[in-house]
């Protein structure tokens, strides 16, 4: 607009069509920019979810099939206007999932059959009263039933599960009996019902065989995202401090602002009880498919849900505690610090172990088991440091002690959490009969990849806690072992203490070794 | 069953029509338990919610409303069989508030305007392709359009305030193209477009002018309740670090375990995402009715929302701090202890004001501020004890020390988030056009009786921070202030400072007066 009235200035000749031209040209390229933010955002759409593009195809596909009662004469004159019930049933059913669309199905299905056959006894019983007292009768029952019925939808349990299921009740019921004072009924019911049936068959036989959307497996997935994403905070809050630490021989290097983004990533699980608690109900109507049964322990993923929101809430917390370095640290501040670093990756480990074994289904690993124990010993360590320096007798910075103390606590409060995670998803994978993860021997080899290595003052502690008889494989693990020290003594570390802890055994010995 | 079989034993003679009978009477025993149970929780559903009882009883008003055109032969003979669709649009519109009917129903009546129009044209495009060509043309259409428009139902934006609006374009466009193939088009939308108005008009009508249940309002009082459920929670907790204490000259008494589970309110707070962003929804489409104009700033509330959310979140993590008790406590403690007690009344007063200044739809009063002055005071206050305290150079149990330092570092943060929801709530009463609180006397006076006596060491203070003129009515605030003191020092305590801070002038100058 700035650039048309500076030409006006300059061309006060310039006619009146050409002020209108730009403007027009203006308002094109207005519309032309709207129309790419929409053709961008319907790809992004598209992109984020392709079932999506698959799920709009599947309803034209359904909404043309049951089309073909009005198209076909034969079917046509079987059924005349009782036909458009079938559209109406497709394009108020099919829904995203299968288990919402069966959800819908169902309740259609069963609601108008009952309401129907009420219906016509109430019209039977309206008959008795003869032609005056029938509309009365009518209109009573109407009345009654539309008002217990919109009642019982304010019971949770029905609000649930078979809220859509009462409308068509009403609706039905209302139709058939009212109706039934002017009209022919049974013909008319019986064509209804056999059209919704039709309708509601279309769909649920697209919904189940053409790229089927199971809520089941979505909330699944779910689940493991959300229990993911919370180890994927505490992985970053680790690295976080050991950063603020300014260890510089720390092998993982500084996050630039765009990685540290990570960190925010917990925030959409404080926000997905509507979601899940909407797949649940869905996941509870479908059928079973893959490796979900029908009767799946859906209600076991919402308990999940539940305690990974409370961790969440106590990450919540953790986050304002990044900020808080401290500046000159004392020993005592270094090894609380350190003990901290240890707490959150151990937990971050835990959780990604179990995130790993929802997602593929089997127990959590051993592996699993192991971190959790660690975690919880570092836990006590934390504590033992505590009781070591309970007289705090050299002088200390309490503003700063405040800072490390407070991301401590908070650290013990999502251990606890993580520990009843742990509890729900090993109740989980019982009552859902997963398999047990494939071998020992891949196990032993996960473990030696996933071995802690804690810098403890200028040593270097490696710890594996498992049995190791003298098998080929424990040459290799030892070798590799080996391997790893070397590492570290090049590295710049000068001692490097491995303490093997047969924790399968009966006592639980520790052979130090020094390299 | 058990006295059952016991009987048959005794009389081996019994006919089994006496068992059958018993069998029965323990069925109908078990019937009748379960029918109570139901009417038991009918009952409390009803009682929790009046306005459900009366939804129901306006649902089978309009419903009967509406039957009408079946019965009355001159309505009849007009509408014909189209008079269903009166009945499918109130079943189907009617909802528990009236920003639910009046989204639904302009949904309802667009959707079917707009799509009609399309289905006509439609027709007509195919009716240019020959008799042939007619059915493939109306397929392909019906394909695409409700292919395209299930697609736009995943945009945000139309999900949330046209979602059904679109299920209903579908419906109609489908219907009228194709049933314009076999018969009398124009005749046919015409009945169905004045029966949807009037089903719709209808619901309207009931919905906003028999007893309205308005959605902003329940927003509002929500978000009034959440507010206030912190705020009783913190005074809960405030009284529960004082018991912990064990401060016998402490005003409140200990409360009892029943008393307690006001403290786990604010749980469902936590919870209550999806209700406030659909009352939101429901909201936007509302008429001005009292004191809400038609564009309340509804989004506002939804801003606060998400803060009293996060403080919840703050306040779940400060609920686990209940049980650490000090055993043993230093001076050094008991000093942060009582600060800590202070923050939390503080904040509870704050928050209180929030929520009362919310409810009464007034800008918040002055005490708010002042509570938030001397929340942020108290908190400054716990710093600075960290500070003169600095160097522990006395035997402190840091395990102890840990606890206290950690419900303050919690309470820190909650501060921090009731000032930014104070800032919110103001910004709310600016955006909304609250009223002015009603005077400034009044003011004064409930300053007085929220006075904060803080006991700091062995002196009492007694801040008030408000411009003191000479008046009649300082005077009695004066005469009440000594009236406290005297009750204080009859209490215990040997000194006490009253310090009147003039924060509304431009300095701030402090006049401690010695009493």
């Amino acid at each position: 607009m700035e650039i048309n009235s500076i030409t006006c200035q300059e061309n006060p000749t310039r006619s009146c069509i050409g002020c209108v031209c730009d403007s027009l040209k203006s308002m094109f390229e207005k519309l032309k920019s709207k129309v790419m933010e929409i053709a961008k955002q319907t790809r992004k759409i598209g992109e984020d979810d392709p079932r999506r593009i698959v799920h709009a195809i599947k309803v034209g596909l359904a909404l043309t099939f049951v089309s073909l009662f009005y198209y076909v004469r034969p079917l046509y004159n079987g059924f005349g206007q009782a036909g458009m019930w079938a559209i109406l049933t497709v394009v108020v059913v099919f829904e995203f999932s299968v288990g919402g669309t069966l959800s819908k199905s169902i309740n259609r299905g069963c609601a108008t059959l009952i309401a129907g056959a009420l219906g016509v006894g109430a019209e039977c019983l309206a008959k008795l009263c003869g032609e005056k007292g029938q509309p009365f009768v009518l209109g009573v029952l109407v009345f009654l039933l539309a008002a217990i019925a919109t009642f019982t939808r304010f019971f949770p349990k029905v609000k649930q599960r078979y809220d859509y299921g009462v409308t068509i009740f009403i609706l039905t019921f209302s139709l058939v009996a009212v109706s039934g004072s002017q009209a022919a009924n049974l013909q008319i019911a019986y064509q209804r019902l056999s059209t919704i049936l039709i309708g509601g068959a279309t769909c649920m036989i697209i919904s189940i065989f053409v790229c089927p959307v199971w809520a089941g497996q979505d909330l699944h997935n779910l689940i493991a995202a959300n229990v993911e994403k919370l180890a994927t905070f505490l992985e970053g809050f680790g690295d976080e401090l050991f950063s603020s630490l300014g260890d510089e021989s720390s092998v993982v290097p500084c996050k630039d602002d765009k990685e540290k983004t990570y960190l925010q990533v917990y925030k959409s699980v404080l926000n997905s009880k509507a979601t899940e608690e909407s797949l649940a109900n869905f996941a509870w109507w479908e059928v079973g498919h893959g490796r979900f049964k029908f009767h799946h322990p859906w209600k076991q993923y919402l308990k999940i849900g539940v305690l990974v929101r409370e961790c969440a809430c106590h990450i919540e917390v953790l986050n304002g505690c990044i900020n808080s370095k401290p500046q000159a640290a004392s020993e005592f501040q270094l090894k609380i610090h350190s003990t901290c670093k240890n707490m959150s990756m151990e937990c971050s480990k835990v959780l990604k172990e179990l995130s790993f074994a929802i997602k593929n289904m089997t127990f959590p690993s051993a592996a699993a088991k192991i971190h959790m124990q660690n975690s919880i010993a570092t836990a006590d360590e934390f504590k033992s440091i505590l009781m070591e320096n309970s007289s705090l007798s050299t002088k200390t910075d309490v503003q700063e002690l405040m800072s490390v103390l407070v991301t401590a606590s908070v650290l013990i409060d999502i251990i606890k959490c993580v520990e009843k995670i742990s509890v729900s998803v090993d109740e989980l994978s019982q009552k859902a009969g997963f398999r047990q993860p494939k071998s020992l021997e891949k196990q032993q080899q996960t473990l030696l990849h996933r071995g802690i290595v804690k810098p403890v003052n200028d040593h270097v502690v490696l710890e594996i806690s498992e049995t190791l008889e003298e098998t080929v494989e424990n040459k290799k693990l030892r070798s590799g072992i080996v391997k790893l020290v070397d590492d570290h003594i090049s590295g710049g570390n000068d001692h490097i203490v491995i303490k093997i802890n047969e924790t399968l055994g009966d006592s639980e010995r520790s052979r130090p070794i020094e390299v």
